[in-house]
């Protein structure tokens, strides 16, 4: 797919370069949407702030052109990507379009957009399962209709995906996708879930079509315009998305912050660095004339969502991007909620998540939620494997990884010389079990340990327990060295009868 | 105290009003380290940015002014508020200085700064006890030496709190300092610390030195800059900060972020929108010459210390400084171990936790990290006291609290109806028990609730049995609705044995 081309990944996230006949989206990107009549802050304002590519209508410009063929950059004043809806949204909030689908098509791509969108019927959040159906059979028969007309063109062409909020025709939806050569594929509406923070449908929905559709292709998902969600959504798969949030928040004084949307009104500060910000006080802002505070709210909001988008790539690149949702979780109960769910989709994300990295900066294990980030539980799962191959059935001590790096550690060396017949194994609290000598690689060297919780004691206890029963060692050395929580766990797997009554297991004790 | 005005609180955090000789500093405030010789970027650019006080060397003043005494603020060309530190600094590093406590704390005074130290002995952190023992006194004595000095000014004058890293002698300097009328108490340095990122020893020295220190005087907290630990800090009741990891970090390449500290050459995007990062890219910043990156580098890390102090002080209005630590705690496993240190000072931090607030926003509850938020606990508390004296010995049932407003709730309204002779109590998972009147009050009715894990259930059937056990009631109804997690908590409660023999106990079930 040569118009598609991802370089980075973590998660099932990437980092990809969408080529287009105006030059090329670096991916994530969001869209935002334009009003030709209106446009509010201007488009060299979006280019300006790096905004190389935006959305429009084009079936309002349909109608104010009256049918005419106008060249749409030329008519826009903009060298760069533009995408066009169709009028799909106005059917989802109107009901219905004075145009049909072939129309549309033909006419998008006559006036040049460099990615098109064909009349699909949204599927919104009122229908019933029935009426949903309807409409994700009605858009397919459209994308098969409007196929002979576009395939000619060097545009890019977009496949809705309806069927939400019902799972089984989102899964349709995504399937019957495989059959048809559309360039990008597009997650129907979730506006509404958005504007009730319901974060947690969001998630589901998108891993659902992302899981369902074809991989290679880029997923953009509609009408997504917060800094809140945006990671969480890239983290599953997606890569596009557009909002006109930026200027109808303005309108309304909203503002957006990483961890919600303020009314202008109820700020004191502003919590936020942007140069509107830096610049202007709230009570500056809301003296001014309105329509001037409208501009700047509006510019506010784009660099909020810049930024987001910065932030999201620079973690894919630093293969951190699940250290920053972790972070991300914690800034609104409705992301809690979100990151939550993500944990449905672990055996997914995971297969997707790279092995190996080009940066490999440290992981940082904050707390149990670090227990299931992608990255350790890959390692971790390599290594078991390798141990398994390598130490079953062996003479096993098991001494814990405590100070970096630990191969060199006193307590390991000593332990070494005088267990010659022994093969010592690690335990680490986060990383599990595992051979002194991987001590100096990555994660087990390039980590950094928050808090030893007691969820993180137990996961490790049963991890333990586990490991040695599938080992099944011919004896076993536990090492107590007079250290919380470290004895604790040995006296816990002693507790466990199945594991004392089965091995010849010995405990050594430094402390003693 | 006039010239400390404290107008808003939110855990043991203030905002307040710092009142000097050339202005008001709105606290909590980080004083930028001034370098008159070489300063970078200039003082009109910190201005610019909203600092409006600096602190600068009054020991090396002194030295490039050969003892002459010239009005600092003429000299530096600054009408806004100055403070000096003595030289301490200097005695930190080389040793000594040559220049005694009088002589520097005399020219402090004449050369007109607004908030000027004595001569300190810095205990850094390779002294021994013994030796920090010497520090700590010799630092006092060296205080009342100046106090006849200098109490006729109107200057505000800082006494320096050592001893730390150990923390009898830092409880010793700060109850010695009751004794002295000081304006404002400083915390000697965790500059090495802060390197270390072992911001778990900062916050539990902050706490330490703040518990045993007069609570109605600012604290200062020597050589922290870095937009991460903050808003811990003054969490704990620091108002004040001094750095100059600004201009250090940016000669380093180093950049600041709320994560971290990351190396200019690490980025690939710039994970920010401040007026530096929003015009400039990574290659560009790399690319220019070194004096101009220096420069562009410090603004972006004074632009994320002034985001940094705004929002904490934007959390503070909110009541939501707790929220805004749980959040900040996942940005980085030492944090996460920072935010784990609070939890040995929550009776503290309660205590000074407003009960009521101008503005009330909902409380965040995302996870078993907002059960030990004070406002939480504070609230349940006071409920707790309330049931007690109102309920006790009576006929009770229990209802699970699941839709707000939870006195509106159609199954609360029919069981009200059938069980005339009881008195309804609800519990829920983290707001614990309460009853239907207070449905809607803050923040019964003002909350987000994220997930509900095994540490949240475990924690309400502890709650429910102890409140149970003190209600003492004559007969108790459990309700069960057919709905997880509901109807397992009250199959947990059905396990406890002195629970089920002590009271007339009947269990309803609504689902059948």
């Amino acid at each position: 797919m040569e118009y598609y081309d991802p370089r980075d990944y973590d998660l099932a996230g990437r980092i990809a370069r969408l080529k287009t006949r105006h030059g090329v989206i670096e991916t994530p990107y969001l869209f935002p949407v334009v009003n030709p009549l209106r446009q509010q802050p201007s488009i060299e304002k979006l280019y300006e702030l790096g905004f190389n590519a935006f959305i429009t209508n084009a079936y309002l410009f349909y109608r104010r052109n009256k049918g005419e063929i106008r060249n749409i950059h030329e008519a826009l004043g903009w060298n760069h990507v533009i995408m066009t809806d169709s009028g799909g949204y106005q059917i989802l909030v109107y009901g219905s379009v004075e145009i049909d689908n072939k129309t549309i098509v033909e006419y998008e791509k006559k006036i040049g957009v460099d990615i098109g969108v064909i009349l699909d019927i949204p599927t919104g959040t009122r229908m019933s399962w029935g009426e949903a159906r309807e409409a994700v059979f009605e858009t397919y028969k459209r994308a098969v209709e409007a196929l002979p007309l576009i395939m000619d063109s060097d545009q890019l062409w977009v496949l809705p995906i309806q069927g939400s909020p019902y799972k089984d025709l989102l899964i349709y939806s995504s399937i019957k996708a495989w059959t048809l050569p559309y360039h990008i594929h597009a997650l129907g509406s979730p506006t509404v879930l958005l504007e009730k923070y319901d974060y947690e449908k969001i998630v589901e929905l998108t891993a659902i079509a992302r899981i369902h559709l074809p991989p290679h292709k880029p997923l953009h998902v509609f009408g997504v315009g917060h800094p809140m969600i945006i990671p969480f959504l890239v983290a599953l798969g997606a890569d596009l998305f557009d909002s006109a949030s930026y200027i109808l928040y303005a309108r309304d004084n909203r503002y957006m912050t990483e961890t919600g949307t303020k009314r202008l009104e109820e700020l004191q500060y502003l919590p936020c660095n942007c140069p509107v910000c830096s610049r202007y006080s709230v009570k500056e802002l809301l003296e001014m004339p309105r329509y001037k505070r409208i501009e700047l709210l509006a510019l506010h909001n784009l660099y909020m969502l810049k930024k987001e988008l910065n932030n999201t790539k620079q973690a894919i690149k630093e293969g951190r991007l699940w250290e920053y949702l972790e972070y991300k979780s914690k800034a609104h109960p409705s992301l809690r909620k979100a990151f939550n769910i993500l944990k449905k989709y672990l055996e997914y994300i995971k297969k997707y998540n790279p092995a190996t990295k080009g940066t490999t900066l440290a992981l940082l294990l904050n707390d149990s939620d670090s227990l299931i980030n992608p990255r350790l539980s890959l390692t971790k799962e390599n290594t078991k494997e390798y141990i398994l191959k390598k130490y079953r059935g062996k003479q096993i001590l098991l001494l814990p990884a405590i100070e970096k790096p630990f191969n060199q550690e006193k307590t390991y060396l000593r332990t070494k010389k005088q267990y010659k017949g022994y093969e010592i194994l690690f335990y680490h609290p986060f990383l599990g079990v595992f051979p002194p000598q991987l001590s100096n690689t990555y994660p087990f060297f390039q980590h950094e340990v928050g808090v030893i919780n007691e969820n993180v004691i137990e996961n490790l206890v049963n991890e333990l327990k586990k490991v040695i029963l599938e080992i099944n060692p011919e004896k076993i050395v536990l090492v107590k060295i007079g250290m919380k929580p470290y004895d604790d766990i040995i006296d816990e797997l002693l507790k466990d009868k199945n594991l004392v009554s089965t091995y010849t297991l010995d405990v050594l004790s430094l402390s003693a």
